[in-house]
């Protein structure tokens, strides 16, 4: 849409390789804009469990989203392989905004990039509760090194 | 997130109703963040079907998703039926950002709310062209009454 | 495949409607098959739901997919809108048997027709339990009249 | 459900590992039952495409489902990486049936097994064509050895 830079893979220091499904495809042909969402979610969570401890079957502190976004420059489809880039845009006490792309195999330039913020609730009340301490280390080490 | 004013119902010129399925609900027990964006695309064209004569299946025009978003207020959970707010904030020459809300049933206060971005491009070429009247007629009744 | 009757909507007592959704159509133009299973499990939870008291968020028994079949007879297509009919095959002990097709609105032979098969479990320790008295008697409505 | 012996990991000369995803876990925090079938569609199709030359944008040859079954003998969960087993139990002029089987990482013994039923058709028509000879070739490698 915008006149701007590419998006590139060296931006994003944590990749999760995901194949793509028969029905992610549309009856255009290509995957489905829905279907980015999928990906974010399931990198962002896969992260968070394997380097944060998130428990998401009985842990008293849960991830709710509350605002997602993005673009898409270029499509992909099955069966083909798709890279998310996952880095960490802002962390605040009890949020995080990540910021996310999607590659093809292969190629250094992004064919959709978004972002994804998650406040940290209590799962019984759903208040939000600070971060605590395990996923806010593995959060850490998404974000951007200090100039 | 942000202070603002609640995003009621009587904004959207036109509600479709959805059911949630089974499927819908996440391991928290309320629709999947992913879902909503299904929501938009299923309201997005079935109107353009069903009002602007949309040929989804043979059509030389065909809209593709280049921008989406979504803010997460309240959650919805299966077995709920929701409903669609959808309007028209700008029509370009090919391309029309939807401005769309979820609603619970009996709800005047949104639950969700977004925007999409759909360019229209020939099927084959995937090249931006103009709107085809009969889609552009259908977009104009949703867009705002002029000042 | 096999040369059979067909199969009618008489032929079962609770219809669900429900609308079809724009990822559910594939790259053929038709709803995927998989889809399908969500709609049968979407209409046997909202009908435990409504009429048998069944708690999907916080109560002791669950139901638990064992088995499940499809046969796919004439393809349906989004923005078609399907109703699902359900009746019960076999009520058990603790598990159930149900029967269902999807019919295209306005034609009374089924598009698709299968069967799904519950187990009633204890949610903490997934071992199977008698149906509760709520939902058996919900189930025992949707048998075949006594010959 | 049924006494019989357990299904195991060597009987699938074919295996395709498939990560789940986020929102693949229902609300009782397991893979929903449907998703199974998008396992199953996944490793066919991935392996038609790539072993059988099977076109799905632009081929005059299509394969469509006509039948499908599951039974799930234990669960499996997001963030879990899953194996699908895939065989051919019967290849007819026309169509295939497919069976398959769904393995955790390092299991023997299948979670689930099923079947899946292909008729390959003309896209245009519809009409049920004899299977082209490349899409034959590659399933004939997943035939049992002759006795």
């Amino acid at each position: 849409m915008s006149e701007r830079a590419a998006i590139l893979r060296g931006e994003y220091p944590h990749l999760a390789t995901l194949p793509t499904r028969w029905s992610d495809n549309d009856i255009y042909g290509h995957v489905n804009n829905v279907v980015y969402y999928a990906f974010f979610d399931t990198a962002i969570n896969q992260y968070l469990i394997a380097e944060g401890g998130l428990d998401i079957g009985g842990g008293d502190v849960i991830g709710v989203a509350v605002e997602t976004h993005c673009q898409f420059m270029r499509s992909v489809a099955f069966p083909e392989e798709i890279e998310v880039g996952l880095r960490v845009g802002r962390l605040g006490r009890s949020s995080v905004r990540y910021e996310l792309a999607i590659f093809k195999q292969g190629e250094d330039e992004a064919s959709a990039a978004g972002h994804f913020v998650h406040v940290f609730v209590d799962r019984a009340t759903r208040r939000s509760v600070p971060i605590p301490a395990g996923i806010r280390g593995a959060l850490e080490r998404l974000l951007p090194p200090a100039p």
